[in-house]
């Protein structure tokens, strides 16, 4: 099989690296161009990158030339993916869309668009067909998929059984997020050794938004009608490298549910993915664990690559119906790596060509 | 004036060390015995202590010899103070009460009994009255009067102007918690370094009805008639040294209370214990602040001695009412600097003498 | 090729478990016996053991019912690894090497006896033959091969281009020790968070002796004569997960040598495993790494599986001839991984059968 | 006695911030103007400042008004404490010695000059001698005075008594320093969670010749011939928020010395400052441990107002003569504290009027 030809927007950035380390060994895509600002353009990775990742720079990918991020610049790739600040990426990439370039983004910019699929292929897979209302190009060939917030995607993952099975009313959802979240330099050393800073900046809106619209219902205009379920996120940072933690609390739609139920519902639920042999699709998406002291970020945000998200202490809630603890990878799962799922399913569904 | 002699049990633990340090320099108390196991009885202090507090041990304790923890060891003190283990302190804190001997403690075990006081003295200072009821001592001079819970001091303390004010009609509190909470040597540093627990044993039982207990309504037979909102607790352990930070969400009984309202209800709430001179009673008890970013446990858990509860981001909460968080010092205002504000309250009262 | 059966001594250890995951899926070896203390004997592997590592136990492991430390109890393995407590470990070791079971263990215990191999196999593989003069079973089947201690590991391999090159006059080793080198419960969360410990017991002895038999001769009565230089060490233990990190300073016998010289005598070392084709044997035993802010232990301990030394700042130091910083990943290259490779080692040379 | 009035430089940054908290209560001193950027210079201290300490910005210095770092700005200061970056502290403490106004500064730009003291007060007070021999102001009444890097503190005091016994002939140092020495924001905690970083930008090079200086010999012209004993430094970023510990091995010029004797030198060194009663001189400036695990960067930075230099386990080292652990508070001894005890020797001599 031929590999698509990916080019990597914001391939210098801590997301950006993220994804040159998820694509080096592909079996579906190849990098094939690496674009970043005109500081970094024209130098080899190596030289323009400062790399965070805890291995070394793929062989094959040191000595790429860092390019512009102009789909002039970028010319013969199949698609990109986009690691681009919010500040930048909106312009950069609509010129893609608009030159026929399928981008598949992790930046916040479209998410909100009536067309553009905020994707979570396990929970909404049936979205990605927006992209064929988006109008970037002439031949729809270019077009904008994005995916959700680092805390929206365990979120969403993690009610999807219980959604399915009894409904959501209403979710208060206090995250632990990991310092790696907010990029490199990122969270000062001195904010959060032996210390939780109890704010992140716009990102409690964007938890209390995101989750209505990915488990929305899709209209047959190409536009989601959100779901309606209330939601109250408080967000918080933690002395941790890897791995949003959720404290989770649900009021189901369907009354009188019983523990065993709802533990049920975590057991039987179908992974929508399960045998289109997605490469970074997890076996088990969700994984409910029975040891009260789990899931925990350090041992078991990277279970299944970074790609599963872990639940655990699922249990009745006096007030709510139940609560529990999820967690997920935040810059794999939660960005990276969920983009990389996104792609996968745009090419088995023939959306990427 | 003549400083009232006391006594320490479990001098030589992560609590009892707390006490040695608080009660070094106060001005109505002296430590006069120090009261541990039989394998540090008859050593000085100095010797039998692992002492990890960060300032010197107190010059004129370092050389006091430890004592078995027994009314007749310990003769000649006014009260004591308890920083025992659960484990053992339910029969020695009755002999010393039986023996006339008040017990101010931290430990859980007379937390539920129906005449011992669950004392915050801010929120509840009536209760104290119960001990009246008691009757471990025949002319009632040995009584026992507890503190709760690290996480109920600061969250009921959080929400009594709120309560005073429009009433609570629910609360939810994701707790999370600093490792001294679980003494010496207490969590273990691979399970906390850049992780957070998800799970600490026996905690949130404690947190979902100790609120109940202090917010309740003293009887005139000396009982409590519990509070009768709800509360859903999840209790988390970070890697912070000192320090418990909660996210609390609160639903008013009254309604459409706004956003000025609520903050007006911190500012205009009057700390009872203002006039009375008590030497650990911190100016504010509670104090509103309007840095989002505040408050942090490393910045902001010592301010006023460790005996002021901070409180942040009070705002609306679409599903409940407010959403706010509260910090309070775990091993001070939620332990050992609780039950000394406690023993100064019983002696202004006259109750101790 | 058939597999060797491998058997696992203090399996529900720390270092156990580190076995089990770097022999989980190993080429050569199977784990077909854990052995454990009598309170984990009978139970299967997944009940017995509080699992710490990040991966899942592996699926065929877990089901395994865990035995006793005996060679009877454990009859059937071609061989076995030892995590065991120095304890306990003596006694155990001795009795499968009485047995006729060859012991590759990581533990002390007999470390400095006179036919006992002190292996880092690319440093002194030649040691192997010590086993011949061992007489623990009457045939010589039953041997024992010990690897040294965390930090000697790291030392070792990184002196070992300079020793080759110029020969080591004195070196001073201050030691920067991860959390994990302590097992598990180990380092109280309270001594290490935001905090460096100044003092490990028994460390520096260990790190004192074991590079001079390491290092030393092999002799024809299969003693080995001590190498002769002096050391200095200073341990102390961070906050770090994974990877010692040792700060060096060596004086070379050779006197003169230029920087550039010292950086040669790394890149023209020569492996002497090359060629072997061991699984674990890293491709570059040790790494000389240009950036100065290199080597790190959160990125660079798991370099090579955890096998690969990475050395960094190799520079002239005024008073002694260089100064650099050396990395190992303490629990897979400092111990378990190291054990392994000297398996594989005795293998390769026919030893293990 | 009327107070002095002094101005701060930098007064908005980390060591800016450390002065106001150290002299908001101060005895001989009054914080009469705060200078810092034309960013800061027209708003209140409290709008200014991102205020990172752990107390709160002292009432009466809240609200004053942020100047320029200019004479005519802070005209009417007695003299001026600096905590300007070096990239602009040149031109502006030069400007106020000029001007007549005594500096005391922290910041690195004049230490090297041949009449500026680089003081530790107990190590080399008669080098604040140098002063009459600068020519900033025809009169002499502006000088410059330095205090030396937060290693050099410690390093030198821990070596004083070991000095005067005995000579230092060489030393050798490795720093494990926190993080607050690299002030705000500074180190990002994607760098230092659960890590160390071998390399400090610039200051190994500070560490190798300060201590020269300090420990060197003040010669009639205001001159100082430096020490002649060999120094090397390593330099490490640890995961601590306050304390730099050392790990010092030293070389005496006197042969033979015991540990005994060693342990005698550090007993009987006095205190040059003993009797001068100067408000932040520690009663015990350096302060030898006897407990192994002493010190810790946590538990006893702090002590005497972070004042104090601790040394721990004093021993005696193969290669060289001693080794042991130094431990100082890096942004109190070792930069504001310093110099705040340094502005108090030159009052006590007359040389601030």
């Amino acid at each position: 099989m031929k590999k698509f030809k990916a080019g990597i927007l914001g391939a210098t950035g801590a997301v950006g690296q993220k994804f040159v380390r998820l694509l080096a060994d592909h079996p579906w895509f190849e990098i094939s161009a690496l674009g970043a600002s005109e500081r970094s353009a024209g130098k080899s990775y190596r030289e323009a990158v400062n790399w965070i990742e805890a291995v070394e720079i793929p062989a094959h990918v040191a000595g790429q030339t860092v390019k512009d991020c102009s789909p002039e610049a970028m010319a013969g790739v199949d698609f990109v993916f986009s690691g681009l600040d919010a500040a930048v990426a909106g312009d950069i990439e609509k010129s893609f869309a608009t030159a026929g370039i399928p981008v598949v983004t992790n930046a916040r910019v479209y998410r909100r668009e009536p067309h553009v699929p905020l994707l979570v292929p396990e929970v909404n897979p049936d979205h990605v067909m927006q992209i064929h209302k988006q109008n970037f190009h002439p031949d729809g060939k270019g077009f904008i998929v994005t995916n959700p917030n680092c805390v929206c995607v365990p979120l969403t993952l993690s009610m999807k059984p219980l959604a399915d099975a009894f409904g959501i009313e209403s979710v208060v959802v206090v995250s632990m997020q990991a310092i790696s979240g907010a990029g490199y330099p990122g969270v000062p050393s001195l904010d959060i050794t032996s210390n939780v800073m109890p704010y992140i900046s716009g990102e409690e809106e964007k938890i209390m938004w995101e989750p209505l619209k990915v488990m929305g219902m899709l209209n047959d205009d190409g536009t989601v009608t959100n779901a309606d379920f209330g939601i109250h996120s408080s967000a918080f940072r933690v002395p941790v490298v890897e791995g949003h933690l959720l404290s989770v609390i649900v009021k189901l739609k369907k009354q009188g549910v019983s523990e065993e139920e709802a533990h049920q519902a975590f057991r039987n639920w179908k992974n929508p993915l399960a045998g289109l042999e997605l490469p970074s699709s997890p076996v088990e998406p969700v994984k409910l664990m029975d040891d009260p002291r789990y899931p925990q970020p350090r041992l078991h945000s990277g279970r299944e690559n970074g790609m599963q998200v872990s639940v655990g202490r699922l249990r009745k809630a006096g007030l709510f119906d139940f609560a529990y603890t999820a967690l997920g990878h935040n810059t794999i799962r939660g960005a990276a790596g969920g983009a990389v799922l996104n792609a996968e399913l745009l090419v088995k569904k023939g959306l990427i060509t």
